[in-house]
């Protein structure tokens, strides 16, 4: 694996721009996390949403030649059966026509780089749509792009790792916040950020399809974790992550042409 | 110093809900990096403008107790003879309205939260003003709170520390873009993402002080570099550093009055 | 039951200003259907996303007493995978930022009128999120009133439902468009303007749960029904009309206390 | 007369997808009927605005071959003079922002459907340039597509008419609302939705040629009619209903070249 | 008189800040000209629509003590049967948006400089409306100020005015664009800018009540004088002034109380 | 030197359509002056900041051929340490997105209008990148036109003219509003509208390079003027004159191909 930041990374953040204009010239496809700050409970830290899915990302590049993209650190409002909603201090959203015309932004500028393969993955619930609004927008006056829209940022787990993860029973994806999945994703992938001491099983005194406003606190929790965090392990996140970091090179691989890995590298990089 | 990441770290991003609504309440001020992401040349990453500002708030934070907020990664748009323009690949810039806007919901969830002392420390040029406007918004909407909004991240240099840094005379500022300080700064503070091997000098063919629309390429250059950026090192790197952390301490201790380390930690954290 | 219009009806758009004024201030609750102008297939009308909640609502309203409101008839841009798309012709959408505008326009009118008691109740399901945004924003500023999002229409259906609905096993909602459920709906509720003779069972060649831009036609299908239509009938209409109205009305019992129909009525309604 | 609902229809909320891509392939006109939510007094029913236009509409059709649009339901802010104003309950008005998007993107919408002839014909006296401006935006940016922009609904009434209508002198169409003209095209048109025995006669204390904010209600009624709506009668409607559904053709026959009734019909509809 | 500009001017652009504060403290009216940039014929310079509302406000404000505020001189589009149409050059018009969120902040700063009493007297035809939104938006969060729209500029003409004014007949306002009352008023008030040898008669090809878009150039005139111009007089520029000015004098004494008008100035102004 | 107003002109707000479309044929750059509405002292009228720029743009056009466009009389808001700040009566000032779209859509026009040459000539130091922002959204949209952003207005004077203008030192442009540069122009260029008499010398208590909010005011002045205005003179202001004159003809010159002056006018004018 190619270092993270120096000379041969394919990290946005850390390339240089001959680097990044040469990847978009040899038509790499770019993928940006698209995540929030957001209470995720006593234990995990409130970057939860981003970081998860930018450390995926780089484990999925490792599989596949793309560039991995600046994760977008500010989503869009957090609702209490998603997670925990606005009551909650920490959590620091964005209006939906300040998402909409953020991810606009950033879409015509890679597209201005050079980029013309691009996948915008998902890992906020709440985003849902307001990720598909910019791109609906920029890809009709951006001939000869493709955008590829993942709101949903999780496969379908067969049963077998359903039976692994939630031994008690699936209690279904709505109130995994902050709950077993995300936490076994974090004592796997950045266990010095997990405040192992303070995790805690909780649910909604109420738990209803349909919101509130002002907010009905009995729908969220007092603490922002949503269902049972106990449970979480990290060898429930290694499997978490083996199966995510497939469901995104399974997305890679259905929709863009495959490219060389030297192709998208600068020719000093490739060289060194 | 406490971790960066964990338990008792101040960083935003880093730290749980309950961490983050214990520093607001204790009246901790919160520092904002105002960046971009944004070519700087063939030798830097263009995440440059803000995770040297980031950096340095870290550092800063050592000397006073503060939380080190999100850093803003993405700015107004680059101009040529400040930043290389927008003609470069690999610049992510957003419009005026989107970054006012973006600036606008942060401050309102940062106060939200209940944070009354804000600092926007902005390192790109171009950012200029577009910083003030969303405080001013925010500002006339909640009293109690007070906002300092520093657009020029310098301080003023005295002779002895210009002519170590410039010892064949000052350019000035305004096209020390990828230049001297910037890469100086890199090479002290972050040595591994430096392509050591390409670092040039440049300079604009044409140097006026005002813009023209199409962007005349002959006042940016094709490298992206501004000024000599061969003149840097760690050594001034280090000045700089020291520099410049004063500098953010002095702003800190001219416009909040100061608070205990310990107040601003949740007492789980203040015990470890 | 009182007449659908004229004197005593509870359609907001059939009463007069002193009648809606009248039930505002007897508290009685008003629900706006939230709909959209959306292809149906060949066999339904483009309006089927509003007619279909606005005539469940009316019926809903012979069971408790709440307005009627207008229902918006123009939704969120059309998607593949749930509605067919934006490469229909007759499908007429609004932009994000439009439609978020106009949902908060109209709660702000409705709140200066004086209802204290909102249910948004939304059938298109691309409108998800979005309908949230206004109603958050209007909330923010209008103390003392309750403002209820449903943004999923459907009741959860027991297995005896669906043994009914669908006997050979149910492909679940996501692509229950212009399908089993609205055509039976329409059977059943307005057969009139059901073309009978060009029911069709379509489904999309290409069916994965992320969205690609732009558009990739075998998403969706040529005809604009994504799942069997023909299984439709006016019985499971009945069955669907019953458990929709009676989730509405439960929805209702759970958030709004109750008041007496007769108080929501004009002095001169009521002695009618 | 063709069916209004069903095959055959060219009502466009009535029609399917594939009716209306027929109609639009045939070039057929489409005339959006612009009203508004407004108070009309204590007789009238709040959708006044629409209703009238909408009915007037589909008369017209039955003389000329074209798609009666969906009507636009809801519009700008009532004005005391023309409407009544906005401090009355029921009102449900756009501000002038949401108003413009929502036609622009309407006609955006009917464009993309393949519409090159759109009569956009307004009833909402205070809609009035609000309408223009989505006109003007859109067709900028669509060439080979007319619209035609009716913002004042009513011919010229000649002498002999207004001695009908107005036996006692004609006071201006200024104050006309939910007045003679109004009311009596309800009472040939909707007279079940008419309150008759509320209809009353009234006048603002005050009548200037201009406007005062905060709303000064000396210059609207207590009762939302503005004149004498008492003098009202069916036979007038069905005069003026004459009269405008002839202004409505002969604007039509001015603008847009005629086409075949049967040549805008899918043709399962057509041989029907 | 007081001179038009220096000590004791009180035309908001050439007063100082401390002259405009007593002037607000002492609950003065300002009133600000809304105007235009737009073509006006061969003979009248473009800057017609806000140079003689500016001129007529300076002489209503020798009659009554006010302030003169700053006119607004761009306005919104100009349209072929009332200003000749958008296909002229030389004529600047704002988007709907823009010219509203003009007059908003224009509205906002002068009430939070202390005014309480505001009248905007619009000249340019095709603003209508767009006045009235920001007015009403401002006014709402405005306790305490009044605003006077003033969308319509002129006063009813009585029949031996217009005997002198249009001796062979009135052809009503509408066309009455650069032709004898703009013309009368600059040769009266203005006439070094009136290039009299280019004065015109003209009349539009086609004159019907609707719009068309794209522009039918049949609806307006080559030379952008939309009625007879050459019938102008300074004469009649003298009986149209003293009208205008009276009638702009009959409104502020209807809705202002009067003030002294010494109260107004500074201290110093008052006694120099 | 042609008259200012009438036949031949270049003012374009006292040109008719045809002299502009003339200008604009004939390639004529256009000159707009951006200023604001702003406090200048006890001294200085509040439009200080579109007065002079605009009188300066009209001695450069007796030297140059260009049209001197409509000067933007309201700017972006004030700010304590450059102009006071927004604590000020009297100043009237645009939102950030007011000020961009106003730009925008005049620069459409003129170039709608014709002009391919345009500068953007700004006094009022905050308008600084707000005049960036929407030149960069039009030219985009705009080949074949070249705009000129010139946001310093003023030229870099040699220490000569220094030593004439801050006998006493150069206290650095900063602070140098409502003081000798402008109080100085003022003298020179419209001696009328100085108060001699109210001249004084100020400075702000407390002078940092950065900003706080709610405005501290003792980073501003109690009079407005924040440097010493006593040592302006209208010897001062001729040099001043004379040195910004040049520097507005060397932009120019710099910048756009030079045509002959006669070129520019409408043959009538010409001929005159």
């Amino acid at each position: 694996m190619r270092p993270a930041i120096g000379p041969g990374t394919t990290e946005y953040e850390w390339m240089t721009w001959p680097e990044i204009a040469a990847a978009a010239a040899a038509d790499a496809p770019v993928v940006i996390a698209v995540g929030s700050t957001e209470q995720h409970g006593p234990h995990l830290p409130v970057s939860a949403d981003w970081v998860i899915p930018q450390t995926l990302l780089r484990l999925a590049a490792a599989k596949r030649p793309f560039v991995v993209g600046p994760a977008l650190r500010l989503g869009y409002r957090s609702r209490p059966a998603s997670g925990g909603g606005q009551q909650f201090p920490g959590t620091l959203s964005l209006r939906a026509t300040t998402f909409i015309a953020m991810i606009e932004d950033l879409l015509d500028e890679l597209i201005r780089t050079g980029f013309r393969r691009i996948m915008l993955y998902n890992w906020h619930f709440e985003n849902t749509n307001f990720v598909y609004e910019p791109a609906y927008l920029v890809s009709g006056r951006s001939p000869g792009v493709k955008i590829v829209v993942v709101e949903n940022a999780m496969p379908e787990f067969g049963d077998a790792d359903l039976d692994v993860l939630f031994p008690d029973g699936f209690p279904g994806l709505a109130l995994e916040h902050a709950a077993v999945i995300e936490t076994s994703l974090f004592e796997y992938l950045r266990p010095a950020t997990v405040r192992m001491d303070r995790i805690v099983d909780d649910a909604p005194a109420r738990n209803v399809p349909w919101d509130v406003l002002p907010i009905d606190e009995s729908m969220s929790t007092a603490t922002g974790v949503l269902a049972s965090a106990t449970q979480a392990s990290a060898a429930k996140g290694e499997l978490l992550t083996k199966r995510i970091v497939d469901h995104i090179v399974s997305i890679l691989d259905a929709e863009f042409e495959p490219i060389e890995r030297d192709a998208m590298l600068l020719t000093a990089d490739r060289d060194s």
